[in-house]
C-alpha cells in the first residue's frame, strides 16, 4: 500500500468556459475532497482552458472509483481528462544503446526514490549495459537492430512492453529512430533526450554541428517523441556556455551533464502527471 | 479610462481549510465573474492558504464596490484580502543617490510601458539626478541628509510622500538606511534592492566583502524594507559569476546588471499584485 | 590625454609553430615592454595560434611607432596581427529603427564609462529617436528606407559613415537588412543583435516562431554581419527560461533584456579588442 | 604508459617582475618543449604573478627530470612551483557518510574516463556503501566515528590514507568535521563540498537554515578543507532558483543536483592542475 494511497491527480483541458475552476472544485468539495493543488492556464488566443487539480479523498473511498466518477464528470462539462492515484507507480521501460550517463542518472534518482514509477525493463540494441542494468535490479532485453532486421526488432520491442503493461518509455540516449508504427502501435508516451537546444542542430551529430557553427551555447532538449524526428513537443530544455577553447569532445562531456539533468526534469514531471500536450506543444504545471 | 477597466486581483492568505478553492470560485462565479487566472499556495507546516486570483467583472458592475464586496466576502470566510482593480495605476515614489543605473532602468520600463503605475516623484539627497529625472517627466526633490538633519529629512520625506499619495517607495541604490519610525508612519511597502545574494554580505561595501572573501558568484537581492537592516523579505535574487580576474571595480560593473534586473523583477511583481508577505518570507504567484 | 596612454593590445593569429610564446614575449622584454595580459589559444585540429596579448610600454617610447614595429614584427613570424593602442576611443554609429531599449542601453553603458569609445553618430530609417539621441549628445541622422530607395540609402549611410571615420557600427535592432555591397564597401566590422538564440529562428520574428515552436527557452544572439542573413560569427549568446503561460507579447518583453545583455557584452569585448574571427567562428579573449 | 606521456603543467606563482612570461617560455623553448597551453594572471593590488603553462616535451626525455629542471628553474626565478606529469594519476580517497549521491557522481564520470586518478579508496564512518564501493571496485575501509573515538578514528584514517599514498581526499557529504591536526598531518588537499552558497548558511543544516530565511536560491560550494569549518578557498558555487513551493525536502532533492555538480567541477579542476590557493582564495585557469 502507497503512504499516499488517498490522493488524485487529474489533468483537464478543452473549450474555456466561464465558471470551469468553480465546477471542478465544487464536484470535488461536494465529495468531501480536499485540493492541495490547482493550477490552471488559459490558452488566450485559442480559447483553451488547462487545469492540474490534485485532491485527498475521504478516507472511507475507494481511488479507483472516485478517478472513474471524476472522469465521468468531465465528459459531462466537456473536458478531456487523465486521473492518476497518487502513489500507484506506473511501469517504466528504459530503452539505452551504449552511453550510459542518462541511464545511470536515471537509475540512480529511481533508486534514491525521486521517481514514483516502477522501473521495469531496459531494453537495448547492444548488450553492454546488461550487467550494470541487473546490479539495479532490472531485467534486461538485449534486442539487435540493423537495417534489415528493424521491423522485426520494434515488434519485438512492441511485444515485450505490451506483456510488461509498460506505460511509459525512456529513450535515454538509444541513438536509434522509432518508426512511426512503432509509435502508434505503442500508443503510450515516450520521451527523448536529443543532445541540442531544438530546433537547433535536429538530426545526428548535433555537437559537432553546434561545433561547426560556432555557438556559443550548448543544449539539450527532452521532448515526447513522434513520427516528425526531433520535433515533438518540448518538455524540457537546458544549455550550458561553451567558449571558443571547447573542441567537439568537451562539448560531448559537458553535454551528458545537461542531457542527463534535462531528461531527468521531464521524466519527474511527466511521472507526477504535471504534463499535458496540446498542438505540439505542453503545458508543464510545475 | 484603463484598457482593463473591469478586471480585478485579490490576495487571500488566513488559516487552510476544506473547500477554499470552491468558495471563492463560486463568490467570482455566481456574481457573473470570470476567473482569468487562479494560483494557490498552501504551507503544509503552517496550515495557511495563500491564493492569487484574477477575474473579469460583468461589464456593467462598477469595480470598486465589487472589490470591497470580495473584501467582505474574505471577511466572512476567515482571510485577510487585498484586492486591486487591474488598469488603476499605484503612485510610485523612487529614491536615489547618485547612482543612477536601476534609476534609468526603472524609469526606461515605465516608459516603455512595462510598469503599470505612476512614477509620481523622485527623491534624493543629492541633486544630481534633477536633470534627468526631469527628462523623464517626473518631478524630483532634493531633501539633504546628514547625521544630524536625519529625522528633519525623513519628516519632510514623509510628509511628501503623503501629500503626494505615494502607495509604493521604490529605493533604487538609496545608499541610506530609512529609520523604523519612518517605515512605521509611511505604513506602505518599501522595496529596497541590496547588491549581494543575502544573507551573505549584509551591510555595506558587500563588493567589497565578496572580493575579500574570494567568492566565485555575486548576487543581488530585491525586498521588502524593514527595520532590521537588510534583513526584510526577500522578493527576488540572482547571481553572476565572477572569476579571479575580477578586481572590485569589475564586480561593481558587472554587479550593476544583476541589480537593475533584480529590482526591475521585483517592481513588476508588486505592481502586478503578485507578492504576498508571511513571517518574512514572500509567496511569490510569477 | 587617456588615462592609459602607454598601453598596447595585440592580437595575433596564423599557423601554430614551436617558440611563438617566447618569440612575442621576448620581443616586448627587450623594447622595456611589461606584459599586463596574455592569453593564447591553439585550435589543434586547423594547426592555428591565437593570442591576445596587452603590455604596458616604456614611458619614453610612442604608441603609434611601438603599435607599427610589432605589426612588422608580427609579419617577420608570418602572423595576422591587430594592435590597438588602449584609450584610444574608436568612433561609433549606432543604426536604430524605433525599438529603443538597445538604443538607451548602449548610450547608457557609454554615459557611464562602461565603454572606451566615441558615440559618434545615430542612424536611423525613423525620425522617432532624434530627441533622445540628441539629449545624449549624439548626433542623429534620419535616412528613410523603403524597397526602391534601399540602394540611395546605403550609399547616404556609406558616405556619412566615412565622413565620420567611423571604426564600428552596431546594429541595435535597426530591422533592416544591410547589403553585402553595403558591409564590403564600409569594410570594417559590423555588429548586429539578432533576437533568437541561432541558428534557430534565423530570420524574421523569432518570437513569433519560438512561441508557435513551443521551446522553452528563448535567446538572443550577437554576431558580426556578413552578407548571409543572420550567419555571421557568433559573439555571444545568452537565454532565459520559458513557460506555457508566456505568449508572443511576454516573449518580446523578456526577450528586451536578453538582447540588452548580449549586444552590451558582445560591444564591450570588442571595444576592448577581445575578439578575433576565424572561419566564420569567434575566438573570445575574455 | 599513458597516452600523453611526454606533457608536464606547470603551476607558477610569486612577486610581479618584468619580463617573467618572457622567462618561462624561452625556458621551454630552448629545451625543445612546445607550449600547448599558456595562462596568466596578475593581482595588480598584490603585486603577484600567477601562472599556468602546459608543454610538450621532447619524445627523448624524461618527464621526471624535466619537471625537476622546470622547479630548479622556478626556484632561480624566485616563483613557487608545482609541476605535474599529465597523464601521472594521483591517487584519491573518498570520503563519505550514508548519503551516495556525490559518490555514485564521482564513481561514474572516473569510470567514464573522465578523472585523470586512481580511485584508490573509500573511507566512510558507516558501512552502507560498502557494497556499491566495491561494485566500483574500490576498496572499502568502515571506521565509525563517536565523539569519544574521533581522534583515534582520525589516526586511523590518516594511517591507511599515507599507507595508500593519497594524494587528495574529497568529502562527497562526509558530514564529519576534520580536524586541524588531521589537517595539517595529512598535509594534503582535501576537497569539500558544503550545501550552500558560502558564507552564507556555514555550520549545520543549511537548507533548513535557508527555508527558514526565505531565499530564492540555494546553492552549493566546493572548497579545501581548512581548520575553520567552511571558510577555506573556495573553488567553484553554483545555485539554483527556488520558490515558496519548495519545502525543505525539495531544496534538499533539488541541492543534490548542484552539489554533485559543484564538486564535480572543482574535483576536474583540481586533477588537471588548474588551481592555485592564495590568501584562502583561489586562482582557477579553466
Amino acid at each position: 500500500m502507497s503512504s499516499q494511497p488517498s490522493r488524485l491527480v487529474a489533468l483537464l483541458s478543452g473549450p474555456d468556459q466561464r465558471g470551469l475552476v468553480a465546477k471542478v472544485s465544487n464536484w470535488i468539495f461536494e465529495r468531501e475532497g480536499n485540493i492541495i493543488h490547482a493550477d490552471q492556464h488559459r490558452d488566450q488566443e485559442e480559447g483553451v482552458f488547462f487545469q492540474r487539480i490534485e485532491w485527498a479523498i475521504e478516507s472511507t473511498k475507494d481511488p479507483k472509483q472516485e478517478a472513474e466518477a471524476f472522469h465521468s464528470f468531465g465528459d459531462s462539462i466537456g473536458m478531456r481528462t487523465q486521473v492518476a492515484i497518487a502513489g500507484a507507480k506506473p511501469k517504466v521501460a528504459v530503452l539505452v544503446s551504449k552511453a550510459d550517463h542518462c541511464f545511470h542518472d536515471l537509475m540512480l534518482r529511481w533508486k534514491a526514490g525521486d521517481y514514483p514509477c516502477d522501473m521495469a525493463l531496459v531494453i537495448s540494441n547492444h548488450d553492454d549495459l546488461r550487467p550494470v542494468s541487473e546490479k539495479y535490479g532490472v531485467p534486461f532485453e538485449n534486442i539487435p537492430v540493423t537495417t534489415d532486421t528493424k521491423s522485426d526488432a520494434e515488434a519485438q520491442q512492441l511485444s515485450i512492453l505490451k506483456k510488461n503493461d509498460i506505460e511509459l518509455v525512456i529513450m535515454a540516449r538509444y541513438m536509434q529512430i522509432l518508426s512511426s508504427i512503432f509509435l502508434d502501435t505503442f500508443g503510450k508516451p515516450v520521451i527523448n533526450i536529443h543532445h541540442s537546444f531544438l530546433p537547433a542542430f535536429a538530426g545526428a551529430k548535433p555537437y559537432h554541428q553546434a561545433h561547426k557553427k560556432g555557438v556559443k551555447l550548448i543544449g539539450a532538449t527532452a521532448h515526447y517523441a513522434t513520427a516528425d524526428l526531433d520535433q515533438g513537443p518540448i518538455i524540457h530544455q537546458a544549455v550550458a556556455q561553451i567558449t571558443h577553447r571547447n573542441n567537439v569532445g568537451d562539448l560531448i562531456r559537458k553535454g551528458r551533464d545537461l542531457e542527463k539533468l534535462t531528461l531527468a526534469q521531464a521524466v519527474s514531471w511527466h511521472l507526477e502527471n504535471r504534463i499535458l500536450v496540446y498542438e505540439n506543444k505542453t503545458v508543464v504545471f510545475d
